[in-house]
Protein backbone atom coordinates (compact mmCIF):
# COMPACT_ATOMS: atom_id res chain seq x y z
CA UNK A 1 0.00 0.00 0.00
CA UNK A 2 2.70 2.18 0.85
CA UNK A 3 4.41 1.59 -2.77
CA UNK A 4 0.85 2.40 -4.72
CA UNK A 5 0.47 5.83 -2.57
CA UNK A 6 4.24 6.63 -3.80
CA UNK A 7 3.37 5.79 -7.31
CA UNK A 8 -0.19 7.78 -7.14
CA UNK A 9 1.68 10.65 -5.83
CA UNK A 10 4.22 10.78 -8.93
CA UNK A 11 0.97 10.22 -11.00
CA UNK A 12 -0.40 13.19 -9.12
CA UNK A 13 2.83 15.08 -10.20
CA UNK A 14 2.83 13.69 -13.75
CA UNK A 15 -0.82 16.21 -14.43
CA UNK A 16 1.87 18.76 -14.90
CA UNK A 17 2.96 18.07 -17.59
CA UNK A 18 -0.54 19.24 -19.36
CA UNK A 19 0.45 22.61 -18.75
CA UNK A 20 3.78 22.98 -19.94
CA UNK A 21 3.76 24.32 -22.99
CA UNK A 22 5.62 23.94 -26.53
CA UNK A 23 6.63 26.59 -29.07
CA UNK A 24 5.32 24.65 -31.33
CA UNK A 25 1.18 24.99 -32.80
CA UNK A 26 -1.34 22.61 -33.00
CA UNK A 27 -2.23 21.88 -37.02
CA UNK A 28 -5.25 24.17 -37.19
CA UNK A 29 -2.67 27.25 -35.80
CA UNK A 30 -5.32 27.65 -32.81
CA UNK A 31 -3.16 27.32 -29.61
CA UNK A 32 0.60 26.28 -28.78
CA UNK A 33 0.76 22.63 -27.26
CA UNK A 34 1.76 21.16 -24.69
CA UNK A 35 3.83 18.50 -23.93
CA UNK A 36 1.60 15.76 -22.83
CA UNK A 37 -0.33 16.16 -26.04
CA UNK A 38 2.94 16.17 -27.67
CA UNK A 39 4.26 13.38 -25.88
CA UNK A 40 1.11 11.07 -27.31
CA UNK A 41 1.13 12.41 -30.62
CA UNK A 42 4.93 11.38 -30.52
CA UNK A 43 4.04 7.98 -29.37
CA UNK A 44 1.19 7.66 -32.05
CA UNK A 45 3.48 8.87 -34.65
CA UNK A 46 6.27 5.74 -33.20
CA UNK A 47 3.46 3.03 -33.49
CA UNK A 48 2.53 4.51 -37.14
CA UNK A 49 5.48 4.70 -38.74
CA UNK A 50 7.90 2.02 -37.65
CA UNK A 51 8.47 -0.23 -40.64
CA UNK A 52 10.47 2.60 -41.77
CA UNK A 53 12.81 2.77 -38.57
CA UNK A 54 15.93 2.10 -40.42
CA UNK A 55 17.23 -0.58 -38.06
CA UNK A 56 15.63 -3.30 -36.00
CA UNK A 57 13.90 -1.91 -33.38
CA UNK A 58 12.06 -2.79 -29.88
CA UNK A 59 9.04 -0.74 -30.33
CA UNK A 60 7.41 -1.07 -27.09
CA UNK A 61 10.75 0.36 -25.89
CA UNK A 62 10.51 3.50 -28.45
CA UNK A 63 6.79 3.59 -27.00
CA UNK A 64 7.38 4.21 -23.44
CA UNK A 65 10.68 6.57 -24.32
CA UNK A 66 8.38 8.38 -26.13
CA UNK A 67 5.79 8.68 -22.98
CA UNK A 68 8.40 9.73 -20.65
CA UNK A 69 11.12 12.00 -22.54
CA UNK A 70 9.60 15.21 -21.58
CA UNK A 71 8.52 14.64 -17.85
CA UNK A 72 11.79 16.43 -16.69
CA UNK A 73 10.08 19.59 -18.05
CA UNK A 74 7.66 19.56 -15.68
CA UNK A 75 10.53 20.85 -13.63
CA UNK A 76 13.64 22.24 -16.33
CA UNK A 77 10.39 23.64 -18.59
CA UNK A 78 10.59 23.27 -22.35
CA UNK A 79 13.56 24.62 -24.71
CA UNK A 80 12.63 25.34 -28.45
CA UNK A 81 15.18 23.13 -30.04
CA UNK A 82 15.96 26.45 -32.13
CA UNK A 83 16.96 28.25 -28.62
CA UNK A 84 20.93 27.62 -28.62
CA UNK A 85 21.77 29.92 -25.35
CA UNK A 86 18.93 27.90 -23.34
CA UNK A 87 19.98 24.48 -24.77
CA UNK A 88 23.65 25.34 -23.27
CA UNK A 89 22.32 24.54 -19.63
CA UNK A 90 19.54 21.68 -20.90
CA UNK A 91 21.13 18.76 -20.38
CA UNK A 92 21.95 19.82 -16.64
CA UNK A 93 18.11 20.95 -15.85
CA UNK A 94 17.13 18.16 -17.34
CA UNK A 95 18.98 15.66 -15.46
CA UNK A 96 18.45 17.38 -12.18
CA UNK A 97 14.55 17.17 -13.21
CA UNK A 98 15.18 13.74 -13.47
CA UNK A 99 16.59 13.08 -10.43
CA UNK A 100 13.94 14.67 -8.52
CA UNK A 101 10.94 13.28 -10.38
CA UNK A 102 11.88 10.22 -10.65
CA UNK A 103 13.06 9.42 -7.65
CA UNK A 104 9.66 10.22 -6.50
CA UNK A 105 8.96 6.51 -7.10
CA UNK A 106 10.00 3.50 -6.00
CA UNK A 107 13.46 2.72 -6.91
CA UNK A 108 13.35 -0.07 -8.75
CA UNK A 109 10.88 2.12 -11.15
CA UNK A 110 12.87 5.13 -10.32
CA UNK A 111 16.13 3.65 -11.92
CA UNK A 112 14.03 1.72 -15.33
CA UNK A 113 12.73 5.57 -16.36
CA UNK A 114 15.83 7.22 -15.45
CA UNK A 115 17.62 4.43 -17.81
CA UNK A 116 14.86 4.98 -20.24
CA UNK A 117 15.09 8.76 -19.68
CA UNK A 118 19.23 9.05 -20.42
CA UNK A 119 19.32 6.31 -23.40
CA UNK A 120 16.52 8.83 -25.64
CA UNK A 121 19.24 11.65 -24.42
CA UNK A 122 21.84 9.92 -25.72
CA UNK A 123 20.56 8.31 -28.67
CA UNK A 124 23.14 5.65 -29.13
CA UNK A 125 20.50 2.82 -29.60
CA UNK A 126 18.63 2.00 -32.50
CA UNK A 127 15.45 2.91 -30.32
CA UNK A 128 17.06 6.51 -29.34
CA UNK A 129 17.15 6.90 -32.80
CA UNK A 130 14.15 6.05 -34.52
CA UNK A 131 12.48 7.82 -31.21
CA UNK A 132 14.25 11.19 -31.77
CA UNK A 133 13.38 10.77 -35.49
CA UNK A 134 9.64 10.70 -34.85
CA UNK A 135 10.22 13.61 -31.93
CA UNK A 136 11.52 15.65 -34.50
CA UNK A 137 8.66 14.69 -37.53
CA UNK A 138 5.91 15.40 -34.94
CA UNK A 139 7.18 19.03 -35.08
CA UNK A 140 7.98 19.04 -38.74
CA UNK A 141 4.15 18.10 -39.95
CA UNK A 142 2.20 20.52 -37.39
CA UNK A 143 4.27 23.58 -38.70
CA UNK A 144 3.77 22.39 -41.98
CA UNK A 145 0.27 22.28 -41.25
CA UNK A 146 0.12 25.66 -39.66
CA UNK A 147 1.53 26.94 -42.60
CA UNK A 148 4.98 27.84 -40.47
CA UNK A 149 3.11 29.35 -37.72
CA UNK A 150 6.01 28.88 -35.11
CA UNK A 151 9.36 29.35 -38.15
CA UNK A 152 7.86 32.19 -38.65
CA UNK A 153 6.81 33.51 -35.06
CA UNK A 154 10.16 32.94 -34.46
CA UNK A 155 11.83 33.46 -37.74
CA UNK A 156 13.62 30.21 -37.83
CA UNK A 157 15.56 30.45 -41.54
CA UNK A 158 15.43 27.55 -44.09
CA UNK A 159 18.89 26.17 -43.24
CA UNK A 160 18.31 25.89 -39.50
CA UNK A 161 15.17 24.08 -40.49
CA UNK A 162 17.51 21.53 -42.42
CA UNK A 163 20.27 21.62 -39.97
CA UNK A 164 18.44 20.25 -37.15
CA UNK A 165 16.21 17.73 -38.49
CA UNK A 166 18.32 16.41 -41.21
CA UNK A 167 19.14 13.99 -38.04
CA UNK A 168 16.13 12.14 -38.81
CA UNK A 169 18.04 10.36 -41.22
CA UNK A 170 19.65 8.28 -38.19
CA UNK A 171 16.24 7.01 -37.69
CA UNK A 172 14.50 6.85 -40.63
CA UNK A 173 16.06 7.74 -44.11
CA UNK A 174 12.98 7.11 -45.38
CA UNK A 175 10.89 9.41 -43.25
CA UNK A 176 13.86 12.23 -43.80
CA UNK A 177 13.16 12.20 -47.17
CA UNK A 178 9.55 12.95 -47.04
CA UNK A 179 10.26 15.54 -44.34
CA UNK A 180 13.14 16.91 -46.55
CA UNK A 181 10.25 17.27 -49.51
CA UNK A 182 7.65 19.28 -46.66
CA UNK A 183 10.51 21.64 -45.69
CA UNK A 184 10.87 22.66 -49.41
CA UNK A 185 7.06 22.75 -50.16
CA UNK A 186 6.93 24.89 -47.01
CA UNK A 187 9.62 27.22 -48.19
CA UNK A 188 7.99 27.57 -51.40
CA UNK A 189 4.78 28.59 -50.13
CA UNK A 190 6.29 31.04 -47.87
CA UNK A 191 5.80 29.28 -44.58
CA UNK A 192 9.38 29.68 -44.01
CA UNK A 193 11.06 33.39 -42.95
CA UNK A 194 14.49 33.59 -44.04
CA UNK B 1 5.80 6.46 -51.00
CA UNK B 2 1.88 6.35 -51.37
CA UNK B 3 1.67 4.14 -48.15
CA UNK B 4 3.80 6.64 -46.12
CA UNK B 5 1.59 9.34 -47.50
CA UNK B 6 -1.35 7.84 -46.58
CA UNK B 7 -0.07 7.38 -43.03
CA UNK B 8 1.03 10.89 -42.68
CA UNK B 9 -2.31 11.82 -43.44
CA UNK B 10 -4.15 10.08 -40.79
CA UNK B 11 -1.26 11.17 -38.11
CA UNK B 12 -2.39 15.23 -39.50
CA UNK B 13 -5.89 13.66 -38.49
CA UNK B 14 -5.05 12.31 -35.53
CA UNK B 15 -3.55 16.22 -34.58
CA UNK B 16 -7.41 16.89 -33.75
CA UNK B 17 -7.56 14.67 -31.05
CA UNK B 18 -6.45 17.98 -28.92
CA UNK B 19 -9.01 19.82 -29.62
CA UNK B 20 -12.00 16.93 -28.00
CA UNK B 21 -12.93 18.69 -24.61
CA UNK B 22 -13.31 16.13 -21.62
CA UNK B 23 -15.80 17.02 -18.72
CA UNK B 24 -12.75 16.28 -16.35
CA UNK B 25 -10.61 19.11 -15.22
CA UNK B 26 -6.97 19.03 -14.92
CA UNK B 27 -5.76 18.28 -11.15
CA UNK B 28 -5.68 21.78 -10.66
CA UNK B 29 -8.79 22.65 -11.87
CA UNK B 30 -7.75 25.37 -14.19
CA UNK B 31 -9.22 24.07 -17.28
CA UNK B 32 -10.94 20.86 -18.86
CA UNK B 33 -8.75 17.94 -20.11
CA UNK B 34 -8.50 17.04 -23.38
CA UNK B 35 -8.69 13.44 -25.29
CA UNK B 36 -4.79 13.36 -26.21
CA UNK B 37 -3.38 14.73 -23.48
CA UNK B 38 -5.65 12.35 -21.24
CA UNK B 39 -4.93 9.31 -23.62
CA UNK B 40 -0.89 10.12 -22.55
CA UNK B 41 -1.83 10.28 -18.99
CA UNK B 42 -3.90 7.06 -19.37
CA UNK B 43 -0.95 5.38 -20.54
CA UNK B 44 1.56 6.67 -18.07
CA UNK B 45 -0.62 5.33 -15.24
CA UNK B 46 -0.99 2.01 -17.26
CA UNK B 47 2.82 1.49 -17.30
CA UNK B 48 3.42 2.85 -13.78
CA UNK B 49 0.39 0.69 -11.97
CA UNK B 50 1.24 -2.89 -14.56
CA UNK B 51 2.53 -4.78 -10.88
CA UNK B 52 -1.43 -4.30 -9.44
CA UNK B 53 -3.33 -5.83 -12.51
CA UNK B 54 -5.04 -8.95 -11.14
CA UNK B 55 -4.29 -11.76 -14.31
CA UNK B 56 -1.19 -11.43 -16.11
CA UNK B 57 -0.67 -9.36 -19.16
CA UNK B 58 0.61 -7.77 -22.38
CA UNK B 59 1.65 -4.27 -21.16
CA UNK B 60 2.72 -3.18 -24.50
CA UNK B 61 -0.83 -3.57 -25.90
CA UNK B 62 -2.39 -2.00 -22.69
CA UNK B 63 -0.57 0.87 -23.67
CA UNK B 64 -1.15 0.98 -27.38
CA UNK B 65 -5.26 0.46 -26.63
CA UNK B 66 -4.78 3.62 -24.37
CA UNK B 67 -3.18 5.54 -26.98
CA UNK B 68 -6.14 4.92 -29.22
CA UNK B 69 -8.77 4.09 -26.98
CA UNK B 70 -9.96 7.51 -27.39
CA UNK B 71 -9.57 8.46 -31.29
CA UNK B 72 -13.10 7.94 -32.75
CA UNK B 73 -14.40 10.72 -30.10
CA UNK B 74 -12.23 13.02 -33.69
CA UNK B 75 -15.63 11.92 -35.31
CA UNK B 76 -18.01 11.08 -32.05
CA UNK B 77 -16.97 13.28 -29.58
CA UNK B 78 -16.61 12.77 -25.88
CA UNK B 79 -18.92 10.58 -24.06
CA UNK B 80 -19.33 11.95 -20.39
CA UNK B 81 -19.41 8.29 -18.26
CA UNK B 82 -21.99 9.39 -16.22
CA UNK B 83 -24.44 10.91 -19.15
CA UNK B 84 -26.56 7.87 -19.83
CA UNK B 85 -28.59 9.55 -22.29
CA UNK B 86 -25.94 10.01 -24.64
CA UNK B 87 -24.44 6.66 -23.75
CA UNK B 88 -27.09 4.93 -25.74
CA UNK B 89 -25.92 5.73 -29.08
CA UNK B 90 -22.25 6.00 -28.29
CA UNK B 91 -21.28 2.44 -29.43
CA UNK B 92 -22.99 3.01 -32.83
CA UNK B 93 -21.55 6.68 -33.57
CA UNK B 94 -17.72 5.32 -31.81
CA UNK B 95 -17.92 1.91 -34.31
CA UNK B 96 -19.03 3.93 -37.18
CA UNK B 97 -15.97 6.72 -36.78
CA UNK B 98 -13.45 3.67 -35.88
CA UNK B 99 -14.27 2.70 -39.75
CA UNK B 100 -13.71 6.23 -41.07
CA UNK B 101 -10.77 6.76 -39.26
CA UNK B 102 -8.39 3.99 -39.21
CA UNK B 103 -9.84 3.27 -42.79
CA UNK B 104 -7.96 5.99 -43.23
CA UNK B 105 -4.48 3.51 -42.79
CA UNK B 106 -3.37 1.24 -44.74
CA UNK B 107 -5.50 -1.93 -44.59
CA UNK B 108 -2.96 -3.56 -42.10
CA UNK B 109 -2.80 -1.08 -39.86
CA UNK B 110 -6.52 0.03 -40.56
CA UNK B 111 -7.50 -3.87 -39.23
CA UNK B 112 -5.08 -3.71 -36.53
CA UNK B 113 -5.79 -0.49 -34.90
CA UNK B 114 -9.97 -1.18 -35.16
CA UNK B 115 -9.23 -4.76 -33.73
CA UNK B 116 -7.50 -3.30 -30.30
CA UNK B 117 -10.55 -1.05 -29.98
CA UNK B 118 -12.53 -3.48 -30.12
CA UNK B 119 -10.79 -5.44 -28.30
CA UNK B 120 -10.66 -2.38 -25.64
CA UNK B 121 -14.36 -1.83 -25.89
CA UNK B 122 -15.35 -5.06 -25.02
CA UNK B 123 -13.62 -5.60 -22.42
CA UNK B 124 -13.05 -9.49 -22.74
CA UNK B 125 -9.48 -9.88 -22.16
CA UNK B 126 -7.25 -9.47 -19.16
CA UNK B 127 -5.47 -6.34 -21.19
CA UNK B 128 -8.91 -4.54 -22.12
CA UNK B 129 -10.06 -5.28 -18.20
CA UNK B 130 -6.98 -3.59 -16.86
CA UNK B 131 -7.07 -0.45 -19.49
CA UNK B 132 -10.70 -0.49 -18.39
CA UNK B 133 -9.37 0.28 -14.82
CA UNK B 134 -6.79 2.26 -15.33
CA UNK B 135 -9.15 4.68 -17.92
CA UNK B 136 -11.59 4.87 -14.59
CA UNK B 137 -8.61 5.63 -11.96
CA UNK B 138 -7.04 8.72 -14.69
CA UNK B 139 -10.20 10.19 -14.34
CA UNK B 140 -11.28 9.56 -10.43
CA UNK B 141 -7.83 10.90 -9.33
CA UNK B 142 -8.25 14.15 -10.51
CA UNK B 143 -11.39 14.62 -9.81
CA UNK B 144 -10.50 14.11 -6.56
CA UNK B 145 -7.31 16.15 -6.72
CA UNK B 146 -9.26 19.00 -8.13
CA UNK B 147 -11.90 18.62 -5.07
CA UNK B 148 -14.36 16.98 -7.17
CA UNK B 149 -14.81 19.50 -9.87
CA UNK B 150 -16.48 17.56 -12.21
CA UNK B 151 -18.93 15.45 -9.87
CA UNK B 152 -19.87 18.88 -8.46
CA UNK B 153 -20.79 20.49 -11.58
CA UNK B 154 -22.87 17.92 -12.89
CA UNK B 155 -24.21 16.91 -9.69
CA UNK B 156 -23.32 13.61 -9.64
CA UNK B 157 -24.30 11.30 -6.32
CA UNK B 158 -21.24 9.34 -4.91
CA UNK B 159 -23.68 6.17 -5.10
CA UNK B 160 -22.84 6.80 -9.28
CA UNK B 161 -19.86 7.25 -8.43
CA UNK B 162 -18.91 4.24 -7.03
CA UNK B 163 -21.15 2.50 -9.31
CA UNK B 164 -19.74 3.42 -12.31
CA UNK B 165 -15.85 2.84 -10.75
CA UNK B 166 -16.53 -0.43 -9.19
CA UNK B 167 -15.51 -2.27 -12.25
CA UNK B 168 -12.45 -1.11 -11.42
CA UNK B 169 -11.76 -4.46 -9.29
CA UNK B 170 -12.16 -6.87 -12.74
CA UNK B 171 -8.72 -5.11 -13.84
CA UNK B 172 -7.38 -5.04 -10.33
CA UNK B 173 -8.73 -5.21 -7.02
CA UNK B 174 -6.29 -3.39 -4.87
CA UNK B 175 -6.78 -0.37 -7.37
CA UNK B 176 -10.50 -0.45 -6.49
CA UNK B 177 -9.52 -0.53 -2.73
CA UNK B 178 -7.70 2.46 -2.96
CA UNK B 179 -9.96 4.49 -4.78
CA UNK B 180 -12.71 3.64 -3.02
CA UNK B 181 -11.31 4.92 -0.18
CA UNK B 182 -10.27 8.33 -2.27
CA UNK B 183 -14.24 8.98 -3.29
CA UNK B 184 -14.94 8.19 0.45
CA UNK B 185 -12.47 11.16 1.62
CA UNK B 186 -14.01 13.10 -1.59
CA UNK B 187 -17.42 12.42 0.56
CA UNK B 188 -16.37 13.34 3.59
CA UNK B 189 -14.38 16.18 1.97
CA UNK B 190 -17.46 17.98 0.58
CA UNK B 191 -15.89 17.10 -2.92
CA UNK B 192 -19.69 15.05 -3.98
CA UNK B 193 -22.69 16.58 -4.13
CA UNK B 194 -25.12 13.93 -3.13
Amino acid sequence: MERLKTQMAFLLELDKLKSVIRRNHLADGSRLENDAEHSWYFAMAALLLAEHAVEPIDLGRVVRMALIHDIVEIDAGDTFIYDEAAKKDQAEREERAATRLFGMLPEDQARDLLALFREFEEHKTAEARYARAIDRIAAVILNHASAGKSWRLHGVPKERIVAINERIAEGSPALWDYIRELIEDASQRGFIAG
